[in-house]
């Protein structure tokens, strides 16, 4: 069994995934000083032994110097939040960053404070509301003795080996990507890493939510199409007549099938629950790391189809290609004089 | 000046697209028998001196053999219409289907029709309701004997060379693609030239809409975002601070630009009497060819990621994606606890 | 602890997936009758107590009635194998297609072999080289009752429960699905669902794939670009000086991440025996049930950007892209005189 | 008949479209000033009345004030030449970009020169090679006096009304959109509206190459396929038997069909040449609008599939798929044992 040293940590934001990080750290012995604008959040915390802070200052005041002190904030007010904090703070501080920046914003961040002495440290983190049990998969950024001293932090948020087995050929015994956490390379690189995580995550759901739309319709053939000029009757009735069982098909294919994962794990659970998702209007968010990967991919000239075609889904989703649809509409009018149909 | 010879022509199917060719072709001093279920559409076409029929039987009766019958009806009915028509037919006949066919349909009456002493040709024709006008562009399959038969008919139809300039280099001087129409190859391969044609027009209608969508947005710098961890700030809104005419745009790109084109001209039209397109919804239809592309394309082993794009976006606008991104939502719920926003 | 009923079962088709299939079964008390065009494969199961044949009519012989027969060949030759075996069985006999066909053969195959009195079972198996230790992720189509008298078979074949964990809020108890198999509806069901299935592989796998790429090139800010009316200079070098692990970061993903899959794990197999993978060419075969499940969507009117641009990353993998971009760059030159670039 | 005014404009930059654009207003009667690190370039303009400078401190010499100086230079050296200009200038002196500079440089630059009393326009022209004859469509930024006092040199470059007819429905008599140029709006609006305009571009020359692709491959059910475990064989082959006359179809498109355009036009001069186009290889350059139009789109939250698949198939035709392709077969091989396949 691996000894952890134990660190003092400051903890900003104590949201869903801010307060959950929190217990994960002092269950292993870990201190932490806990502040958030919401009195009652820290609060919470105290019962489990965290110090809490009622202001950033009072929070300063309570870490021992050098400190590290972890931002688990909107990436819109992170960069408010360093402005008020970076007054209080002495060199050789230590910023985290474990929200969804922009690494972008790393890149001046660091550069702006090292300028007062201070060190900078971004940390994409995944892992959503099950990481407090599960452990959050870590992608860190920064300099490498900083995040050396940091290693106690990272290796008790991380998930650590567990029952996953080995990759097969793995060496790199050192490595600490098998424990859940990976020093990727220079501020910038953690939240990087981190968006193309996103951006991937943002084409594995699209690829089944197709998939799985494909399969609910497989009973078209049921339905009766009219005879018109603006529509194409289904040639093959025949061949669409399955009712499936979705709930069961995703729970089959978690069992042995090459598609298993945990966002199958989590779509068995859904559909679970109801098949028909009726809770769910279909406004799908984004929340930028998605965009920034696609602008990523751009910049380098690589082509990113599949995770472009998932960014774009979500932005229809809300309506935005409402514009276009009427263009189209409007030059089948003017072309071939076509109204446009009722939906069937 | 081309001095023509005439034909006789017996039409089924005056509609939007049946009834201007019959005036076209009148006007060029072929001798008309039309057909359509509504008398009212017959008569209106007896006042311009085509012999109205009044059933099947009737027309075929009043055209002389070898008989030449143009059928201009919904895709869905073709194979009705044939199967009526041919008990009345002699061999030497020659049934022509100049509505937008599945080109796998071509291939298949052609063989039986021939089993029968019946020619078969296929006709793509494109132009729209401006087609009476402007003329239509022809793409014909079938045998090359019974094309070159009936040369009069489509030269008639088409548009002629006009004030079109010649092609730079373009020699076969004999070749009718000038003219407007071509003998493709044979049957099948007028509606296979035809689909692929709508293939693209689906991707040219889906580029102008996504660019001029993309100009209208061109102002979103103006609006105020609100702070949230569900959505990323526009990162630069002093970059987006434009209101474009888009009318004023599309009619100057019509002038000299890269991308002048018809239906650029009729995107002009369409914004002209409303740039914000109020009167459509933006359900947008697709008759059959774009679908019918891409499963060439995918037979092939052609990649057509633009002609798809189109096709799904028309998809897309008629709440086809709804269950997709139902199952997009749920899953942001189960791992993030992420609820969805209201539209804003 | 399940007991399990044993069967006995005919295997035809003694390949990577078929021979592995029989251990597995024989491993499980199941009797297996065995034959394959290359007398070694037979030979080579009869010491794990297959009984070997040397002719499809030694196989048939060599089996009690109502046999059960498996198929396992290539999807081009199932039907012209049925056409072999059929004149020797006997009604009630089963025959299973465990391949990749396309659904729509199943429905032909069950209606005609049914005129026969031989009933017939799809069944979609995913699991790969891996099936034979972890088990095969089955999917099938049929009737009811047939699917049940097989239903050891199945379950020797499936996974199990094993320590996946049990679903959220799931009840039905007695499905199948948690075992790893499961009787999706009528004759075609299984291929239908199994094709969906790799459809969503092929969706999955790309975004790995692009994800991967864009991590890659997160250096291409270290290159010198020259000055050249062609194409426009990177504008920020400075975000792009990453040098990152992708064996390291395929493995951190593993570990606690959203996007932890089995295909992720074979990612990590992948890059630990090479990041640069210069082994392979990078032409990428697709085996027909991601076009399949793209036609299917269509037909449907459901959209799948995803799914089609992951299989056109395969086509154009393969150069079938090549005509369409010589055409971008005639007309490059035709509009704007540009030549193409060398490759820099 | 339109009286023009006439105007005296410097012109730094001439190559492909410079030299056109100043031949084009000296025939116009403007007088022009001109300068190019290549004196051949300046000499030859002198035959035709221009005033040659050998350097940008005698051009500013030789023009009045305020001087009006159009620089027509790769994207990439406009910033240093006007910061090689800017000390040689007055205040009330105008620059102009006509070359395919990112807006967000012209919100800048325009910012900057204000500080120092200059006046900047950005125009964006399109017509390439041709538009020496035809005229240059315009898309124009700037103060709206500015515009205004350059009235003459626009409407001197732009094609005038011509023979193309006018749009239905509009109004707005005095706007110059219909003579081919327009101010679209403050700085960065022109380079945005082109921007747009060939972000609109690429969609469309994918969509008649992929369409015309499609074509091409109509025969492939010439060939024998052989049966492998990889490939799914062409299920019939008798649909895919056209060998079809690309020049003729791209011809016969350009009279009276939908997608008549005049880079239709440019196709049927390039398939007139050769249908085969084997002088070019299909390494596509993208030039960098392409991609701005995108990102423009990302920050908009509008969905813009078939412009992004069009710049993808541009990357991936100079090999920048490589490396994804190859994590593809690599996984294919780690699942399914599958070796890639020689190419056929």
């Amino acid at each position: 069994m691996k000894k952890k040293n134990t660190r003092q940590l400051g903890m900003i934001g104590l949201g869903r995934m801010g307060g959950a990080m929190v217990r994960r750290l002092l269950k292993d012995g870990h201190r932490c000083v806990v502040f958030d604008r919401s009195p009652k959040a820290v609060q919470a915390l105290t019962k489990f032994k965290a110090t809490g802070a009622s202001s950033l200052a009072d929070l300063v005041n309570k870490l021992q110097r050098p400190r590290a002190i972890w931002l688990m904030v909107p990436a819109a007010v992170v960069d408010a939040t360093i402005a008020d904090l970076t007054p209080l703070l002495d060199p050789g501080d230590i910023l985290l960053d474990g929200g969804n920046s922009y690494y972008v914003d790393d890149l001046r961040r660091a550069k702006e404070l090292a300028q007062q002495g201070l060190h900078y440290v971004d940390v994409g983190t995944s892992g959503g509301v099950w990481g407090g049990d599960r452990g959050y998969c870590q992608m860190i950024g920064g300099e490498a003795a900083i995040v050396k001293h940091l290693d106690p932090i990272f290796a008790s948020l991380a998930p650590g080996r567990g029952d996953i087995p080995r990759t097969a050929g793995r060496k790199k015994p050192g490595n600490t990507a098998e424990q859940g956490y990976l020093h990727c390379g220079p501020n910038g690189a953690g939240h990087f890493v981190k968006m193309v995580h996103n951006g991937i995550e943002y084409g594995m759901m699209a690829a089944y939510a197709e998939g799985l739309a494909v399969l609910r319709a497989a009973n078209v053939g049921h339905q009766t199409m009219k005879v018109s000029a603006e529509t194409t009757p289904l040639r093959h009735p025949a061949n669409y007549q399955f009712d499936l069982p979705l709930d069961d098909i995703a729970e089959v294919w978690r069992r042995g099938s090459v598609i298993a994962s945990w966002l199958l794990d989590l779509t068995a659970n859904a559909l679970a629950a109801d098949t028909h998702l009726t809770q769910f209007e279909g406004r799908v968010s984004d929340s930028g790391e998605g965009r920034w990967t696609v602008k990523a991919a751009i910049d380098e000239g690589v082509p990113v189809p599949v995770l472009s075609a998932a960014l774009y889904a979500r932005f229809s989703s809300r309506g935005q290609a409402d514009y276009q649809d009427k263009i189209l509409s409007a030059l089948r009018f003017q072309f071939g004089g076509h109204a446009e149909e009722p939906i069937h």
